[in-house]
């Protein structure tokens, strides 16, 4: 069921600080960033070649990674997200393995315009896991 | 210089029961554990197609994640692996940006036999990354 990973995702307190960071440190292709009001963050995506990484920084006053930063405040590993080829089959398959989906267990729009669900990251050991309809 | 995800790596308290589970509630296409006691982990790969997850249990006395386990028992995304074409100009690269390579600055060998070097995760936003010679 497992495709591809998608992306992984790692939140920054400031984005113009963290892609300087990542262009001279690390001489990484990174987009213009991308304002996404309706899922509390801006992002920017980091061209890997194979698949991508997503520096996330909060926008607006319920942004999703704010508890996070308050947490961790230099910022961290966020959340990996892998494809899957059916989003409801893997919901099923999760609920009925004892996992827990966030939200009311339907799949919600992505910030790629695809159908996701996050898994409890309480089910998969610490780790917050985004599945994406590929 | 940023190539490809090599892969990321989450750690787990028990392997055999993030085996399980991985498979179980996301069906995983996972290998048989690995014992790597010169690096104190005990590690399964998980592919996904274009990178792999690496799942890893601390091995030893010295394991360099029980610190990691220690904090966070229940597990947690541990490090983010890229890779460059040199390790050595990555390095410089690095320092000269104001980055600091953890150990002696020498790149050693990695898990998997290749040249690596570990970012400090202060100066990547609280990730640590891990650059490994494709």
């Amino acid at each position: 069921m497992l495709g591809r990973l998608n992306h992984v995702a790692l939140a920054v307190p400031d984005l113009s600080v963290a892609v300087e960071r990542y262009q001279a440190m690390l001489g990484a292709e990174i987009s213009a960033p991308l304002a996404l009001p309706e899922h509390g963050v801006t992002v920017v995506f980091v061209d890997l070649g194979n698949t991508k990484l997503e520096l996330l920084e909060p926008l607006g006053d319920n942004s999703p990674i704010a508890a996070f930063l308050a947490k961790s405040p230099k910022g961290g590993m966020h959340h990996v997200c892998y494809e899957v080829s059916d989003i409801r089959v893997a919901r099923d398959r999760i609920l009925a393995a004892g996992g827990r989906v966030l939200g009311d267990g339907e799949p919600m729009i992505g910030a790629h315009g695809r159908p996701v669900l996050f898994v409890h990251p309480g089910d998969l050991f610490g780790t917050l896991t985004e599945l994406e309809e590929a």
